[in-house]
């Protein structure tokens, strides 16, 4: 499906670990003055004067969490990062650096780690993030790539998500189920892809929900927004699981309940008409889909004018006390339990 | 070769993705002031004051640096932690923090994964580390690590590679060797065990090369002992490629050359006595095994009084101007060029 336009396949071991480390490293740059020493040594030495840190870390598994068929190499290294830099956000803090390791089984050759370093180098440029170390092994099949990424807080800026309060609202920023409505499109083309190779889709319906699958970004510009405007969220949370997912665990770590309204639930036009045409329940797809890498918060009933009318944000619902439960508020006014929705990894 | 006493088996799919970590984490201490947060959100929240911090990170891969057959998964909990602490170590700086990601297939059951844990549970409080994060993922195979280590440097203590100077007393920590000859050991037994399983193998002359092996220990008592004694080295590195490949990295980045004497390399007895028996030159094991995680560096002559008679210290070698290269002086008188042995993981 997509089509490999690349004729040059180096051998791995044409380069040797520390050539090809130094070969796939080569065009990244130190931004920050707090990068004493990036990739090179033991260890990055860093410098964050009084300022705290926030280090989060992902595993990204082929097979698992991608699947190269439809996932560009180099949107796969812009998006790893990226997943990391969410991470940082939902903190309320700045991301500054990452460290990124992967094992690579030998069916890869050079070109293709080139390929996945751009995005890597790509998302690294538009976010500002110094890259300052790694790993590169082989693997016994297939490709892993493991981030580890820091950010900054100045004072006490951090947001955790135990900080809710019943009468809180809960907000979220953009909209919800492009991803999993993109997966769902790249899906059924890569089996009419395998009937028929010939095949010539026309995706350009679904750009955006692809776009939402292939190229996500962290909600930088909404921690930003969020300063200008002089509002701190009480907690806060980045939608990769789900939004029910993320809902249950602000609760949860906060100890609170909530009302969350399906009627307000942001969707894209795209996600609407693309869940007609699969016969799926949008709500439903808005909250277990998951990887739309938005933010979830609440804030106090004070900050609402600072939020109102924006069109980056969205207000879906209220915290309540904990004996109130977690309940979504249907279109037709009944009430439903939130569920998560639990770990399919295993199960496959 | 290594029996399988545990006769329970709980699938990963029991407990889900949340469950399981909360399940495997929930030994962990925070004993450190620095940790303002640890598991339980997008991030953990550090604050170092006015301390540099350091930061590495490692992958281990099944079947490339580790085997499952003879490696017990205690052992590879500890000695994943131990490896990303020698690199702090290597820095010159205390470790502090990890972060621990895995990949495991369905093979695992939960009690292996609990197993792990105590491996890394004992090393995180030998070594007063606090794991403040992580990711568990499935893998489509084999078993996967990936850790990122946090240490903090006062001051300007840290040491890089790049501060070696001509006339410098090339140290080494400890022994080399030990770790590669365990390894050939375990590999010879894990033949003998697969033509005969009922084999009692007499390992007891071997105990503390297969320790070197199996349950390795990171310096930090070495990086202790130099700053009690007012000795800060001018670059240093640890022992994991090998010596030859150590003393390259620091004269490469150091922009030196040096001379290593044949016969300062200290060796254990049971090393000697292993490679006879195995009829391998104990200086190529010691060049070239890896995986001692010793500390090699490199200090002025004017401190040699200050580390001179110390048991855990061997002088063996001395820094050249770089045009004068690399070289291994044979007891013999002869001398070597050094050269590094390459990278063989990808071509296995």
């Amino acid at each position: 499906m997509i089509e490999d336009k690349n004729q040059q396949h180096t051998p791995l071991s044409d380069l040797g670990e520390f050539g090809l480390i130094d070969h796939l490293t080569k065009n990244f740059k130190i931004n920050h003055t707090s990068t004493i020493k990036g990739i090179g040594d033991d260890a990055a030495v860093l410098d964050f004067k009084k300022n705290k840190i926030v280090v989060t870390t992902d595993l990204l598994v082929e097979g698992v969490h991608f699947d190269l068929s439809y996932m560009p190499l180099k949107h796969l290294g812009y998006k790893a990062v990226v997943v990391n830099i969410s991470d940082v956000c939902a903190m309320n803090a700045e991301a500054t650096h990452v460290t990124i390791s992967m094992a690579v089984s030998n069916r890869f050759p050079l070109e293709a780690l080139e390929a996945l370093y751009v995005g890597i180098e790509t998302a690294a440029s538009i976010y500002n993030i110094d890259v300052i170390g790694g790993d590169t092994t082989s693997s016994t099949k297939g490709l892993l790539i493991s981030i580890t990424a820091i950010g900054t807080v100045q004072g006490s800026n951090e947001v955790y998500r135990s900080g809710a309060k019943p009468n809180d609202l809960l907000v979220v920023s953009g909209d919800l189920g492009g991803a999993y409505m993109g997966l769902q499109v790249l899906e059924r083309e890569k089996e009419v892809y395998k009937v028929n190779p010939n095949n010539q889709p026309d995706l350009e319906p679904y750009t955006y929900i692809i776009e939402r699958q292939l190229k996500p970004e962290a909600r930088r510009d909404v921690v930003k927004l969020l300063n200008d405007l002089g509002v701190k969220p009480t907690s806060m949370i980045d939608i990769s699981d789900g939004l029910s997912s993320e809902i249950i665990h602000i609760c949860k770590q906060s100890q609170v309940g909530c009302d969350l309204y399906e009627e307000k639930i942001p969707l894209d036009p795209a996600v609407i008409s693309t869940c007609e045409e699969f016969n799926i329940d949008s709500t439903t797809v808005a909250l277990n889909g998951g990887e739309d890498y938005e933010l979830l918060f609440t804030i106090s009933q004070e900050d609402f004018t600072k939020i109102k009318g924006n069109p980056n944000l969205t207000v879906i619902g209220f915290i309540k006390e904990k004996e109130a439960g977690l309940h979504l508020v249907t279109r037709a006014g009944s009430r439903i339990p939130i569920k998560a929705q639990g770990w399919k990894n295993f199960n496959d």
